[in-house]
């Protein structure tokens, strides 16, 4: 091999972790450690370092929007959704995280030798579905198959194209001291489905996925000309990961209140037997949104008339404090930090 | 699972392949019938029945290509690459081949738990180094780990987007008869170079793969105005299945000549040896070129004069017959038809 990159040095120090770990994947510390030590000091440019959901180019005087997810989800279909509901609305939700009206996807599958052609039927067909009800077309696409036993019945990678047509930046650096920060629903229910399913747990109620399109949500606030400042769904690493990767990037502190912050009664119940957080539990239909504060109540009223955002309450704001913390206000009345999830809480969530 | 659309009969016979075979990734006929019975079916638009590498569609205005492929090569590294070169230049040759000047690039990946943190450093490198070769930015990636033993070592998904400026609409169904087929140079080195690699073959002199970016190739012909209907890369299914896929498209007979096709000398040694028909081997920085008669001398000198296209030849051209047949004046003056791939020749060399 004669490459000549390969011998400067790797900015992620290999000797702590040599190889990787289900937690490099995990939304936390580790992932966000190799991300800003290995993927964007190669692959370094000013567009890629905004680190936000989707990347916002200019193409010949169009403002496009581009991302990229694969889903590795187990078990493939659980409460509320599947692998191909995930594949859809995960991609979507990251175009419409930066102000973009989604359009196009593609699809690329990676197969595993031997599975269940009725199982891939079933999937694609939740695909096109959700498409559909996402208003997106996949126009190019990619199947390979790997050997028995190097894969895991089936990965999906979605990559969107959407069209930006608002002047507004959506991107962590909009944010500002002041921000009202709203969420469009009721947290942790997608991470619970899938742990539920993969345990084999039973509640008395069933618990279903979240997974939903936000970009009508998106679009209708846009519409309303709310100012917005950043928006950021809550995946991987939950709320509270969401909160911090905005905290440091504005070097700001955020407060929010645990009492306002919607958590179902039976949610609650599964993470305190499974010992979870919510606040770090993955969601695939959930976002945070900055506005600025006097446009909050507005959004709000916006979002509840939304099939996506009946729900929505103002769970925090930014304060003038150059901190990077995430404080919480707790239901008892006593004040604590909301850290970054270090390890790994949920694998293959999404 | 409450999916109506689930409930319509799959166009694919299912009972005929109950589970996805290594063929279905191969580039030959079943995968094709996956494409078309499947894939196409369910996400039906006019774009994605183009059939063509990428995607063209017009946003706001301005002609993006759209294109994604996963690589999922076995080995990772061998002569003249690795699934990071791969990577980068698999997607830009894409995009290339539907005219258009790729620009931007994502990155997913999907990693297995314990793979070595050294080994992901060095495809990083790689991409990097390519990606600068290729003249196309990363802007956009995600990272997922799945466990040890569900996955193989690193999998690496690509999409790209490019700017379409030329009027030309470079597409299957712009060729006509009467077309000259041109082709970049000796084919089958790169399909060799991973099958030695992985069954430990060794030749006199080392076969390196051709993995190349064509996209430089492809801006001179259309700097030169080169009258180009078609462009299509030979990667899995090798120069017989590009060739019939075209035949298919345009309801024309090919006729190539077997004489002035070229393939390297120790390349059709390790053939023999194989069992390998070099027309079916894969390539990654193969393409060929179907160009108005008048401009195909033109054509010739420009690509001979690039440092990917020093070997250019015409191999044959499109005939008035509405066969969808490929023929191949054989070496000893016989005629034999070309079919495409029925199995699964080289599994895993993208």
């Amino acid at each position: 091999m004669t490459n000549k990159n390969f011998t400067t040095t790797c900015p992620l120090p290999i000797e702590d972790y040599p190889n990787v770990m289900l937690a490099h994947g995990g939304g936390g510390k580790l992932m966000k450690n190799l991300i800003e030590k290995m993927f964007i000091p190669a692959f370094s440019n000013d567009i890629l370092e905004t680190q936000h959901d989707s990347s916002v180019v200019e193409i010949s005087g169009t403002k496009i929007a581009f991302t990229t997810d694969s889903f590795v989800v187990n078990p493939l279909f659980f409460p509320g959704g599947d692998i191909g509901s995930l594949a859809v609305n995960g991609t979507v939700n990251d175009l419409a995280m930066s102000g973009a009206k989604p359009l196009f996807l593609s699809a690329g599958f990676i197969l595993e030798e031997g599975f269940p052609m009725i199982e891939l039927w079933r999937i694609v067909s939740s695909m096109k579905a959700a498409a559909e009800k996402a208003n997106v077309q996949f126009i190019t696409g990619d199947t390979k198959v790997v050997d028995n036993g190097k894969g895991d019945g089936i990965f999906i990678n979605t990559a969107g194209i959407g069209l930006v047509e608002t002047p507004l930046e959506i991107v962590p650096k909009s944010v500002q001291s002041g921000d009202a920060i709203l969420v469009n629903g009721d947290i942790g229910r997608h991470g619970i489905a899938i742990m539920a399913q993969r345990e084999g747990l039973e509640f008395e109620s069933e618990i279903e996925s979240d997974c939903a399109p936000l970009n009508g949500l998106v679009q209708n606030l846009l519409d309303e000309n709310i100012e917005i400042h950043c928006l950021r769904d809550l995946t991987r690493g939950g709320l509270a990961s969401a909160l911090n990767e905005i905290a440091t990037s504005v070097n700001r502190q955020i407060e929010i209140d645990e009492s306002v912050i919607p958590v179902r009664e039976d949610v609650h119940g599964a993470c305190e037997i499974l010992g979870f957080d919510p606040l770090y539990v993955a969601n695939e239909g959930r976002m945070i949104a900055f506005v600025a504060p006097s446009d909050a109540k507005k959004a709000l009223e916006i979002m509840n008339k939304h099939e996506f955002g009946n729900g929505s309450v103002q769970i925090g704001a930014v304060t003038e404090t150059r901190s990077k913390l995430v404080t919480m206000k707790s239901t008892i009345g006593a004040t604590r930090i909301v850290d970054m999830l270090s390890g790994e809480q949920l694998p293959r969530i999404c």
